[in-house]
């Protein structure tokens, strides 16, 4: 008992912090409206089209008509009312899942959610579900599947390989010494292709290495897959959920990405099998479909016809839609890359960061430790705003990592960003020397 | 510990009976599906006008562009965009609560939920933080905020006045008897306006005297109030939101039955004060603006502008949209009465009703338990579906009871309906003498 009162601390004051550093953010921002922001990871706006989405309703409602044999009146009126907790355009979403992600399933398999936040904040409770059951995630995360374990009281904890370990390795070890505590890993949260908040993707051997590890201590993972398609250079690693081959990998789906945040339609990716069981697979869903009963009811099916009716107009492909905004954010990335290569000795100083391939985020190591008080400074001082890594470390450590989203500012903003941003590195370093 | 495992046991036991009977009559529903039904409590969908009200998305749209100076296709952008957590409606769902409902309130006193339910799922765990912290409802109650305290883990206890007992003696009564457990009651759900399942009304006196309990035990009334708009006779009670001198009332709204479920757009409405701390209900309020961040992260806007717009068009009031749909319950209702009146001697006999002055339901009590078995029998020989009262009961009691809901059917279907119902009723009768 002292031990979980102990556990129960530590989340509540982790928890607290980070929501003190989400309040400081919001503030530096309000407080600061003329820096430049690196700090939000939103889609550009500018390629939200939600006049032409909202007449795409329509066609799902003569979609709808057709396949219940009804009237398109009555498909309208029916649309309106409650609905089917797991949702009603499942088929839609598996065809396109199967066709731009890779991911292939069955309407069955889908439940909408409202946001892919949603199938986290039911899937986390519904998996560890008694004292001692923790969620793994690799460090630093997300910030809300770590705010999903925080306010369920269940605890998270960080899995990284050591040196030499492959993931199955490291798997086992983190399982064995949780199983000395009496604790059990019950799920594994990550983004394997351009994570957030790292940009890094796990390779195919990474990928089927943690599915190894996790069918044999019976881990689900949950593989989270917000920008997936937006890949700027190579070719894209096959999803864990196409890898699995016994059912440990649920995948998170999103469209605030490809089409647009107010949508609010995500849904969780149920395996055929979950650990080679069919029926624990069915009794999985059905238990999702029932939390989400006593949460939001269902996702309203008016954003579920918006985005139905833009699969249909689309032909099952969000791949044409994309292809905009993703030349947008190829070109941010270069110009963020370009502008830190001119500003940092090219990478080969102190200062360091990673190219990623896509995604919205790249993480920069700084000679010196990045908190709470030097984001202000920065703000204040230099006018540019950026998220000190250890907001999303689940240990503390990371203290000396930035992360950059360049999602949502435009070319000129990164430029000036990043030559603000160097100043203040510049100003820190030369009052340290 | 024994204790806690003992009251989680029972919870689990007694959600594990409320999901079956509910799997067993969307079952029922399933396997005879010719029967008449009077189980479900949804709006009547002809009234429903999806087409016309997305047209009101433009309207909310110009209206958010000129209030923040900026122009239609940007304000559409950010529409679009992730938004503020706690809602952006907030002023024009202030405007008609005070107009509608009479809820005087301010914008920042309105939180905007996924739904309704989403408001109780993040205010249950919110207001029942420490192990021993319970929740009260009347009983029977609304199976909505007893399945998100099942699956928070959360007890939740029936309260009713005894013999003679004020509301405000009840709550003493209970309290003293729950803080000789080790437990404290932190909220009382209730529905006092038209209640589901029972089509009651709670009087003024009642609810000043719940009020008067509520503030002297710092319990939080989470009151619900989704049938308020529909009255057929006599005259509105003040909602306890309006009684509440000193702030223990958190007000619940819902669009589900005045627009359409499929909007997914509720709010709990906080009061400025918070047993007269304005800081504690600040508090509260931020917790809930933190808990939606990790559960819907805000809700729709398109579905807010949705209901903007029209809120817009309609000049603040849903006192026109509601009145051919009220017509149309106060119809069904008078039917409803009307056809167990003849079925059942006038009501003189032993099959007892009462006739509810509004909302959506009305309760009738047998000579005869009515359960799971019965309900079969009913739908398969009889070809018609009631609710058992019991799959409200926190309890178990009420088990010769059963609820009719009277908004979906049409008036022929309400008289087929209670034909064959008193078929039934007279068979088991018959069959029992």
């Amino acid at each position: 008992m002292q031990r979980e009162e102990g556990a129960l601390t530590t989340q509540a004051t982790a928890a607290a912090s980070r929501l003190s550093v989400m309040n400081f953010l919001n503030e530096a921002a309000n407080d600061y409206p003329r820096a430049i922001s690196f700090a939000s990871g939103r889609p550009a706006e500018q390629f939200f089209s939600l006049e032409g989405w909202l007449a795409a309703v329509p066609d799902y409602q003569a979609h709808a008509a057709r396949a219940a044999g009804q009237s398109v009146t009555q498909a309208g009126r029916l649309l309106a009312q409650y609905g089917r907790t797991a949702g009603i355009i499942n088929a839609l979403m598996a065809e396109q899942l199967g066709r731009d992600e890779g991911v292939a399933c069955e309407a069955a398999q889908v439940v909408v959610t409202a946001g892919c936040q949603e199938a986290l904040a039911l899937l986390v409770p519904a998996l560890c579900r008694a004292p001692g059951d923790v969620m793994l995630a690799r460090n630093p995360t997300y910030i809300g599947i770590t705010g999903v374990a925080d306010f369920a009281g269940i605890e998270i904890l960080p899995i990284e390989c050591e040196d030499g370990e492959s993931w199955e390795q490291a798997l086992a070890r983190v399982a064995a010494a949780l199983r000395r505590e009496g604790k059990t890993a019950r799920g594994f949260y990550l983004t394997p292709e351009f994570d957030n908040p790292t940009g890094t993707v796990l390779d195919e051997a990474e990928r089927r290495s943690i599915i190894a590890g996790c069918l044999e201590h019976r881990i689900v993972a949950l593989e989270d897959n917000p920008y997936g398609m937006f890949r700027y250079d190579g070719t894209s690693t096959a999803p864990m959920f196409s890898l699995d081959p016994a059912g440990c990998v649920i995948y998170l789906a999103t469209y605030s990405k490809t089409l647009c945040p107010a949508v609010r339609v995500g849904a969780a990716v149920l395996p055929r099998r979950l650990f080679g069981s069919e029926a624990a697979a069915g009794r999985l869903r059905a238990e999702l479909s029932e939390r989400k009963s006593f949460v939001t009811v269902n996702t309203s099916q008016v954003t579920q016809a918006l985005v139905g009716g833009v699969l249909l107009r689309e032909a099952g492909s969000l791949a044409r839609l994309v292809e905009a905004p993703r030349a947008f954010y190829r070109g941010n990335r270069d110009t963020l890359v370009g502008a830190l290569e001119r500003a940092f000795d090219g990478g080969r100083g102190a200062v360091r960061w990673n190219r990623p391939d896509g995604g919205f985020f790249l993480g920069v190591t700084l000679p010196f430790e990045f908190g709470q008080r030097e984001t202000v400074e920065c703000a204040r001082d230099h006018g540019v705003i950026v998220m000190p890594m250890t907001f999303f470390s689940l240990d503390g450590t990371r203290r000396d990592e930035v992360r950059l989203a360049f999602s949502n500012a435009g070319p000129e903003a990164i430029e000036d960003g990043v030559r603000r941003f160097a100043g203040y590195v510049d100003a820190k370093r030369g009052a340290a020397a």
